[in-house]
């Protein structure tokens, strides 16, 4: 099976390496606009080739879209003008908008909208990883517009990476997303800027860091050309998980104006709930 | 050297299991209220013995108390006034307070505040260590009303241990870990709220959970009984921070509301800058 990546950064490039080390890609074309991602897509051995669009989905037999989302929005329709059997899929955090672009376009059933929910707060060609995706969900979303052999396809290439499927309507992943992933990503940036603003000893802060402080702020780290138009796209259910969090912030912050600790620890309590979610 | 350890938890009872290993300590008397602890410490081999507080320091060359800050300062002068030659060091979270009910005790120059930069979101004997502490700060305070033998002998203990040792005033060591360690507790806390209110299906948040979520709410298991007393004696400095980041995220808010992504573009490579100081 020939693989045409479009966008080789963290996980175009990740995506490439573990599928051509699991043995399901025969070869890996790579499509980029960025030139120095090119060589280091070919020098780290990520991608065989790197083509133009037209002649990448021309030479490959299934085309992932690995590109930030709004980016993805604006090729998917030229993409599926170019292909025939070939199957497409994309790897984005936002799926209800590029669900509805593929389903106006003839082709629409060569699409299968997904988001792999693995990353790290890393990005480029150097960012890939040969054993990313495993023990991860991959939500498919709206499979009932996708062909059947598309849909089969894309279940194998996610099952060879050790990732479970999970079926959803591509507005409620939007909705579940803004919960699980989009909230964190805001508070880490958040939580940086606080803490730079305030913290201008720059060595305090590295010397004194504990593993709590890195692990909530490490997503900081990541790669504002992806995240901002998600966060855009998603503004409706990012604002509204937002504003909850900012309102849940605030009973700390009474909990301490009015030295009410019996408030505080009902707090933290209810907080040591989400035991039963994540072990 | 025989080590008592005043309260078992995740703190003392890695302290224990910890210098064991190394050989710095030949006997490990346990101290604590909790019947269930004691059982467990035993079983698990942290402790060799359990003792009453006046029993364990008379038959110890060095006390750690490990308890909640609270019940630290409530013992420290009953433990003061029981020592000799002992070595006395505590490993709480805050500094100032407990700094000057020591500089307050005639024995003040036995104890030695300090703060080991190591932790878990765990708590309880059976979540401590044996490779604990490797590798992070200890910060010593005030060690201008320390003995020079009972600093020496501290010093030892967090080196063997394979930690670096930083030296700091007690009031701005309360600022700092503000910034760093505190404030990523409070919106630990606060995230885990925000979404076991907004996400009734916790099937769906454990499915979706990706590694970004869990890095950012992991801290929301963290103990209750040990962070109230730190966030209401911190008060002000957490207060502080807490503001600075409500304010933070505001704009976020301000970003999306007002649908302006160059705002959003700037918030988010500003706190790219974090990469400066964690890599």
């Amino acid at each position: 099976m020939r693989l045409a990546v479009i966008g080789i950064g963290l996980m175009g490039g990740s995506l490439a390496m573990s599928l051509k080390k699991k043995g399901m890609v025969s070869k890996v074309i790579g499509v980029d606009q960025n030139i120095e991602h090119q060589k280091q897509a070919l020098q780290l051995g990520i991608v065989d080739e790197i083509m133009t669009l037209d002649n990448a989905i021309a030479a490959s037999d299934v085309i992932a879209i690995a590109t930030p989302i709004d980016v993805a929005e604006n090729l998917l329709p030229t993409i599926l003008n170019l292909v025939n059997k070939q199957v497409v899929f994309d790897l984005g955090s936002t799926k209800e908008s590029i669900a509805a672009i593929a389903k106006a376009h003839v082709n629409k059933g060569r699409f299968v909208p997904t988001h792999p929910m693995w990353g790290t707060e890393f990005s480029g060609p150097a960012a890939a990883q040969s054993d990313a995706f495993a023990e991860k969900a991959t939500i498919i979303c709206n499979k009932e517009q996708v062909d059947a052999d598309a849909l089969t396809l894309v279940e194998k290439i996610y099952q060879a990476l050790g990732m479970h499927l999970l079926y959803m309507d591509a507005v409620k992943h939007d909705i579940h997303v803004a919960y699980v992933s989009h909230i964190s990503h805001i508070t880490s940036f958040a939580l940086a800027n606080t803490v730079l603003e305030k913290e201008k000893e720059s060595d305090a802060i590295f010397e004194l860091a504990s593993s709590g402080f890195e692990s909530t702020v490490r997503l900081a780290k990541s790669n504002a050309a992806m995240w901002v138009p998600i966060f855009m796209q998603n503004k409706e259910n990012v604002l509204d998980v937002l504003n909850e969090h900012i309102s849940q912030l605030k009973k700390f912050k009474a909990s301490l104006e009015k030295e009410n600790p019996a408030y505080l620890l009902e707090l933290i309590q209810n907080a040591n709930q989400i035991k039963r979610i994540l072990k």
